[in-house]
């Protein structure tokens, strides 16, 4: 299976250019779009989505991970390998958290290269076609090369104490993983001080609260309502963590 | 075929993760999303446009339903089946009127146990995989068992006179079954009564009507504009039939 | 390859019943959506972003295309044959753009009738059906009679000095072709000039400029930034070509 985790959006050209490239080069493997709304053109909240979600699925999945404000530039094209599970994407932090967090980690730099590239789209012209091929079972060997400077790091912190998504309800994913926090931590964010409740339903209609979502992130949400609007939530807010 | 009737949006996590888990337990049935916009978290409005739209797919197919606000609380969870269809999803309302209009309704209630069920996400770990098993062939007597209380009434009448959804171009479905009114009937909606028309082209540009959609329900449009803007309408919004 | 051009969006129930019925006709062919925000209601727009993408895919593909605000009225049902490409839709314009730049254009006038046609949904009972048709080989000869009216001009120029299309980080894509346009130009809309630049990292962060995107259009863009917002642009606003 291809998972697109991408900035891309559904509704215009980008995402159905890449399944098409998908569709062409391994017609067989289905193709799942898990986000096409990952944090717009910001690397540093994706790498924290990616990680809780991309360990959601199977070993042998490979996930094409397209967050690439650099388009263009001299940014690495990569591969990670972790767990089972192969990333494809810019080398541009996205993949720092899924590396660090996986006890076989694994960098590569992508020297295959296409026909043609445009210099505003390489997930269609060179993520996408090297997806294809690792999902039909191509050597990675033969599509890029290790690189042994996985450590350089960019001082992200192991969890993010910020929102990184906020998705379809109003519900404002951090990057935080809850089982990490104490069981009775407060989130304090824009001003208030919310308890952790175990799903919605355990508050009163319209209360806000912090619950462990289904992916194992902390999230802040409001019973019955949206708690972006209620709180005035954003990607980026920080969020500070009370016992 | 397996069709997904949600709140859940498209671009987030959640239907890729129900595709993903109906592509693992039922791979060779294919998933097609018709609404991942129902009226969010309202399973009244949603029982209409259910009862509407569903009845237009053939016999044989499993629709997996999630308009789901008490996910996590105590309500059943439950399979209906109506004239040759399956409806998997929360027995908190969505399935009473396609219920009602069948000559041949029964209700179940799901037995069967995933592994791991997250409290928030019950889609992705009870709804889908009992969709797919039943997709794929699985007797609906080993996954769930007859309930016989469903005349237990919420008191929802025939057909709602409200808007019910409002489309991508602004029209502003009702509740309310286009065949069932009369010829002349005017709705009345936000202070303004409107004729009937047989289509969009059958009126000036930038008028009001309704006319009778492609599935059946009395809807509310405006030739060449949006009617959720020109009229101020929304889901809930009473709609009064006129002769 | 079935690809979807049209405005229908994708997460209420008209890309759904399309994709239902083309599975129901034409069971083994992919479906991939490639816009479901083409300008809506708007022909003249979408038809220079629709040759400009459609260019794009194989010989062999089927393109159904609907961009139909007169869906309902007199316009004919056609199919458009182009560079080995079939385009099944609207007679408004829609293949205006494709029909005048290729070789080897032929229009047809469709003929075939489905079983019951909504008035208000050709998309999904007739054109579907037919591009489904055609898909899995059918003769166009037996669905359609070739008309020899193409010449027919509704004067549009061969390309499109307008934006045609914001798309989902914000970029402003115009109706002309980049590689016909002098190295030089400047683009002038909403009285500011902009300069060319290759792509995004060659301009500084909030920067404006245009670029030719990665299908060929003269693309309005901000690094860093949306152009839609930070130049107040939206689909028809004039671009002037300046040298």
């Amino acid at each position: 299976m291809i998972v697109l985790f991408t900035d891309f959006g559904l509704t215009g050209p980008y995402t159905g250019q890449v399944a098409a490239v998908l569709h062409r080069d391994a017609p067989d493997v289905p193709v799942i779009s898990l986000f096409a709304d990952a944090p717009s053109e910001r690397p540093k909240p994706s790498a924290y989505l990616l990680a809780a979600y991309g360990a959601w699925f199977p070993a042998g999945t490979v996930l094409l991970c397209v967050v690439d404000p650099g388009v263009g530039s001299e940014r690495r094209a990569a591969v990670a390998e972790a767990e089972g599970r192969i990333y494809v994407g810019p080398d541009n932090g996205l993949f720092d958290i899924v590396l660090r967090r996986a006890g076989d980690a694994r960098l590569w730099e992508i020297i295959w290269h296409p026909g043609s590239l445009s210099p505003s789209f390489h997930g269609r012209d060179l993520f996408a076609p090297v997806a294809a091929r690792l999902a039909r079972g191509e050597s990675l060997g033969a599509l890029a090369q290790p690189v042994h400077d996985e450590q350089a790091s960019r001082g992200w912190p192991d969890d993010l104490a910020e929102i990184v998504y906020v998705d379809h309800y109003g519900n404002a994913m951090t990057g935080l993983r809850g089982v990490l926090l104490p069981a009775n931590a407060h989130l304090a964010v824009r001003g208030r001080r919310l308890a952790r409740a175990a799903t919605f339903s355990a508050v009163r209609p319209g209360e806000a609260f912090w619950y462990i979502n289904s992916n194992g992130l902390a999230e802040i949400a409001v019973n019955g309502g949206r708690a972006d609007q209620a709180l005035g939530l954003a990607i980026g807010d920080r969020v500070i963590v009370e016992s």
